[in-house]
């Protein structure tokens, strides 16, 4: 069984230098939801330290949502970084299937094999090859429809998928989870999941990726469902979630976490 | 009489993805709004795929407050995407008298016609060509003073121009709308203003361009009247407008809404 | 002694536009907390604008944090207006040690002088060519080890260096002051420290520079205290915090500034 309580309080003690290379929309949210957490965000981009840069970083998250091919190049310079050095870098395929550029993009990425990659079920679907009907950022589809995709990609990278919906499925290729969750206020809340990619860096950092990526979710479901219980809509929701992870102990997120082998 | 309240459940019912080329002080709060209120926002911005995102999408809006010549570029080729295709596109001038490069800019995305520009008193001026005493985003002006500005733009371009203060002016270059509401602290609570040009091009697909502005501006007049009531500052009015604006119904705005005739 | 409210009591009554090359995470925060209180912030970075609008502008602040090296060489260009103007900037030297570009980026807009430096203690050491442990935004050095730097700094650009920790120092190379203040929860809030330099930069237009800088970081920490009371986690600080920042009046920050002669 995997203890995410127990993750969290490894990341916490661990508090990790996390880099991301993220979208104009996300990054102050995951910046403050990593801080709140316990890690220690960083954010940059320019080819010229980019690479210094990951070479300090404990661990990496890749987002493609305001993508252009400069930032597409940084990320791979970044990516590669930490690649040769093992350390742990995530993926966000942020509305992969929507456009060339976007496609081209996830192929780059994907070539360099991320440690996990992390996106909702449309967006896994199109990064593997598959039929989607996802457009923009909003999921299309169901988790279920993305778990053999999940899996193909899995094998392809030798790294973790996590397909992350109303009950999230994650995957190494073999062994396979199921985290549930959070609230359903959550989608009506922007990067909360480009957020929750940077969280899944943070734990996997020094940690085993399968297990790192299945605590985090957990983890991120019971901060969603504390949050849930005072919320009257996405404005407070968002205030009681950040309030959420800085207060929950691995007490909490141990009894609380709903996970089960797929 | 315009029904704001029938627009709102049109556009919830439609949902529509509406692409944003907007500038970065906006981007997290527009998308945050334009989802509370029921649309699908998406932000990008790049040559490679600002115009096969526009085919996708079913709005546009555009917003020059951060702008750059490349970003420019962008919002031309998107904005002749969705003029081409009979779609909506909106325009936002923000600080459009301050420098030449957004007099310049102002000038290129006019000639684009768009379907409704939104702004305040002293960015509809200097966009018309008149003579203006702001200088930064904020409005030196008052709203009365921009009306027949207003109306030589709508003539100029076949559109619909909004100008957005205290009581709002909207006007198709004939007919024309005075729209009341909000709250005093809006104006303390930063991108207000770049969001509601977002809300507005969500309203507008699928709608007609006059009565769906109005009915915008009136659904947000109604949230921020509603946020006001349980609002202590600017902190904690942006949450509360976030609440309001996902919980109003469509009976709330319908019932609230204050539209008059000009 | 400083009377703090008093100097807030002018920035307000001036309600000066501050124009902010900033990086991505910390802009709309930071419009935020300038508006709410009381200046009138302004973003823009653009080659063919910055001198223009530094002409139009009252005071600038400077931020490296996601910078790249066409946004450095537009800080140099509105630095240099506001030297040659006379009118005050300040640079905030975000992660200035990290990385060879950040170091470059220190180098060449410390040659232009600076009216006020605001950093952490690991910012402050690594500009003024000492020894940091620092590696991302969050500092790893106590206030105390970077006074002696503050000097050097000061003397070297004949301005104000600001430390900001715990209890805050402000040096002008002779005087100096420490400045108590703020709430332990602010560090796990992004971009509280860059918007604070926004803050100095508003308080610096038209006021003596080490008065004005003193006075803005004791203003921070009254609202900090004022918003500790009520917050019950990160998330629900930064809403407190933006609402004691417009709530507070002189008289408060008069009387709860914990100011002393260092």
């Amino acid at each position: 069984m995997i203890d995410a309580g127990q993750h969290l309080a490894d990341m916490r003690a661990r508090a990790p230098l996390v880099q991301n290379i993220t979208n104009f929309v996300a990054m102050n949210v995951m910046a403050n939801i990593m801080l709140a957490i316990g890690a220690s965000p960083a954010m940059n981009h320019a080819h010229e330290e980019v690479a210094e840069f990951a070479g300090l970083a404990d661990a990496l998250s890749v987002n493609i949502g305001t993508l252009d091919p400069e930032w597409v190049i940084a990320m791979e310079m970044a990516a590669r970084v930490m690649a040769e050095a093992g350390k742990p870098w995530v993926l966000d395929p942020v509305a992969v299937g929507a456009t060339a550029l976007r496609r081209d993009a996830g192929a780059r990425l994907l070539a360099l094999k991320p440690t996990v990659i992390r996106g909702n079920a449309s967006e896994i679907i199109a990064l593997a090859g598959a039929d989607s009907t996802g457009k923009g950022a909003d999921t299309a589809d169901d988790v279920s429809a993305a778990e053999a995709p999940a899996q193909a990609l899995a094998r392809q990278t030798g790294g973790v998928v996590a397909v992350t919906g109303k009950v999230d499925y994650v995957t190494d290729g073999s062994a396979a989870w199921r985290v549930a969750g959070g609230h359903a206020l959550m989608p009506r809340v922007t990067v909360l999941g480009c957020s929750l990619t940077g969280v899944v860096a943070a734990f996997a950092a020094g940690q085993s990726p399968l297990e790192a990526t299945v605590a985090a979710l957990a983890a991120y479901g019971v901060a969603g469902e504390m949050a849930g219980r005072v919320a009257s809509g996405p404005g407070s929701f968002q205030v009681a979630f950040l309030d959420a992870l800085h207060a929950m102990t691995p007490q909490d997120v141990s009894a609380r976490a709903r996970i089960t082998a797929a």
